[in-house]
């Protein structure tokens, strides 16, 4: 897989991923510090002409440089509780049902970077996988936050019920999310923009939240609400 | 101006903005309702083939609709405060420092109609301005929220602090957003993604705000933070 841009290759730079392959914009001296990172970290380099970048980036701005790495690594939803367990920290992680549009995929994942989420799980039909595009639109997030792909959200759903994380679905006509307490172990089902939340996942479960809409158009984008929601079970958490 | 694709166009046809002229793809019955909402206003109707509307649309997705209005009408500092006496409620604004890129501002525009912001403030030089990409990607929000364009940023601000108005700065370093107050008449600076808001801008301002990060990645994106820090306001204002 391809890490495209300033942004995700430095992202990746901080990982423990491993490069095969840096490939460098020849002559451009801006991005030394792109070729000593990756040389660290044992990749090849690899330098180019403009041309044989842009036919790698294909509609992406790779901005002179496109690392190569092993294809995204999903974790399991035990991986995700797991790193929740291993900080101490009380579960926080996020069910997508349904975003098949990677630029909301992207921005999710970074939203979920800053927010200090444990992990995202996204169902493995029907919705976007994490790709060149999500990895440049997380700003390289994608590369920080553990990603499930399970065959199931709502198999995920019970699952997550049964070690006793509590289930919010978030959608039109819940309760308003400032009512809910999200200081316990929480997930949070994420629907797809157009369509929301299936009605069966939302039934499933434990509680349905919303956000208090002032305005006459119908609802926030996916990553904005997202953002919104996360933040607030930041600011529970922290509250002193 | 151009009013493209069914999201904006419903958006439209719910204001008291005229209408001239309503493109339409030639027998597309879906389309009934925009053609009956647009002769309610006593708009032209044109009936066009998807080559005509391409060519109207540019790189925008027409959907098979596109009005046509007056250029954007912008307001004034003082009809955005207005508004607010007017509705009762202490002021809310916005004020954007370089937001160039369109759909940043798309997204902001939509943040602020859904948290009901009374107005929003772009300076009229390095900022983008309400074109149509603007208003598709605020869902139509764009025409639903008042928009100032000023001379100058800093000016607007020494204005609203004159009308005492609280202003705040979004920007990395400042105090938590959940320790700031936010019940009064407030205002908000939020800066370009790229470089935060400008130093002489930051230091007009009586406080600056940030967001805690929990993890690697710099920042949200514009919008996200931008909401984020909306709805805080609406939780801080809507709390028993």
């Amino acid at each position: 897989m391809l890490s495209i841009g300033k942004n995700a290759v430095r992202e990746l730079l901080g990982t423990d991923a491993e490069i095969f392959k840096l490939y460098v914009l020849k002559g451009a001296h801006d991005l030394d510090k792109f070729v000593d990172g990756a040389k660290a970290k044992g990749a090849r380099i690899e330098f180019c002409d403009k041309r044989a970048l842009d036919k790698l980036a294909g509609e992406i701005r790779h901005q002179g440089v496109i690392a190569e790495t092993a294809d995204f690594a999903y974790c399991s939803l035990e991986d995700i509780l797991a790193k929740a367990k291993a900080k101490g920290e009380n579960a926080f992680i996020l069910l997508l049902d349904g975003i098949e549009d990677p630029h909301n995929l992207g921005s999710i994942l970074r939203v979920a970077e800053c927010a200090g989420v444990h992990g995202v799980v996204i169902p493995s039909r029907r919705s976007a996988t994490v790709n060149e595009t999500v990895i440049r639109i997380s700003a390289g997030a994608a590369n920080l936050v553990p990603v499930a792909k399970v065959g199931n959200i709502n198999d995920a759903i019970r699952k997550l019920k049964d070690e006793f994380v509590t289930v919010y679905c978030a959608d039109m006509g819940g309760e308003s999310v400032y009512d809910a307490h999200f200081t316990g172990d929480t997930a949070i089902v994420i629907g797809s923009e157009g369509f929301g939340v299936k009605e069966l996942t939302s039934k499933l479960c434990d509680k349905v939240i919303a956000l208090p809409q002032r305005g006459k158009v119908n609802s926030l984008n996916a990553s904005v609400a997202c953002g919104v929601i996360c933040y607030e079970i930041v600011r529970q958490r922290s509250a002193k």
